[in-house]
């Protein structure tokens, strides 16, 4: 039995997904056979909509409607902690922790197994944006002034380790006046609820390193 | 941060595949944010020619592109050994067994919790086709007749079972001269590699029951 070739088109596209494997895209493809038209008609238009419809964000490079996004738009954010994350999705994340500063979205993570090199995600941006922030805030008030803080937020793999590795380098060697500016990296340690008995070596050790007095 | 409008869209369409949920569902979006937009536009297309491009095979229900299905058309196969499957993707699968009768998708199965009653499904249909086959065997020289076999290939869930009951009672009771007419369901038993220390008891006293000798 061969499958319709509308079926085995649809089920192509599902398994070109990431975590939709073959038996995943063809239970999706077959259970849209019982959407009505119409509904797929309107799936259809959303998926052709979702890049025609957005845009990245001048400042930040974070997907929004507008040219600058509704965080980067916000007073009562502060402009002068910038989080640096891989993807949208991870400033998605940060943002249900009641973060009160902006973003950076690198779009990608410096991979060269995979061929990304620091020119293929939004790095140069970055600096470009850490100078202007620097030079706009050395007219303040000496007294009042916060420190531009770079909260370096890639994952804790090794890509992601090494992007934020090779971002604070960078940062350090441009030449910026560093009394104002901090690097800072993420916690890595036990998760909440946690087992030290089964935690690795690394997320222990990790986890010693980063210990805060209470 | 509120995702903008084409996103969250997209993510709401994805959340109303069977087992997306809302991570999932926003883990497809972004990816897709990554592909190009011809890839997306095919995408979309393929979403709009899923039923289309299809129609239900006029003999056996399945989906196809033509009148009748590349089963039902092909000589080599016993029309008068009848698998009734709830659905196209359960077709598929027992396809991969050599089986070398044909189907009849029933699309859907009776779920009275979920207002799905006999009329909702093929069952009628299934009646009127064992119907046509027994009359056009009935003419047949009577020593080389092979039975009609109706084999109840439904899934052993609840729902499952009583609707092969159902159909089974049905067939009973529609008159057919049942010399000819065999139904059968498919054995309930421990799976290939199964440990019968952790089998329920109802799959163990079904495997008991369906005892074959060696």
């Amino acid at each position: 039995m061969k499958l319709p070739k509308p079926i085995s088109n649809l089920i192509d596209y599902f398994e070109r997904l990431p975590g939709i494997g073959p038996k995943t895209a063809q239970r999706l493809t077959f259970s849209l056979l019982n959407f009505p038209q119409e509904e797929l008609e309107r799936f259809s238009d959303s998926l052709t909509q979702l890049k025609k419809g957005t845009k990245l964000c001048r400042v930040c490079k974070n997907v929004t409607e507008n040219d600058i996004c509704s965080v980067c738009d916000d007073p009562l954010r502060d402009n002068k902690v910038i989080a640096v994350v891989a993807s949208p999705l991870d400033a998605f994340a940060l943002e249900k922790t009641n973060f009160k500063g902006v973003y950076h979205v690198l779009h990608g993570i410096i991979d060269p197994l995979n061929n990304i090199g620091p020119e293929e995600i939004f790095i140069k941006d970055l600096i470009e944006r850490i100078k202007s922030l620097v030079e706009e805030n050395s007219f303040e008030n000496i007294h009042e002034i916060s420190a531009i803080e770079i909260i370096l937020a890639t994952n804790t793999s090794m890509e992601g380790e090494s992007t934020a590795m090779y971002i604070s380098k960078l940062i350090r060697e441009s030449g910026f006046d560093d009394k104002n500016l901090k690097i800072t990296r993420i916690a890595r340690g036990l998760p909440v609820g946690g087992d030290i008995e089964y935690a690795d070596d690394i997320t222990l050790s990790r986890a010693l390193e980063g210990r805060l007095s209470i």
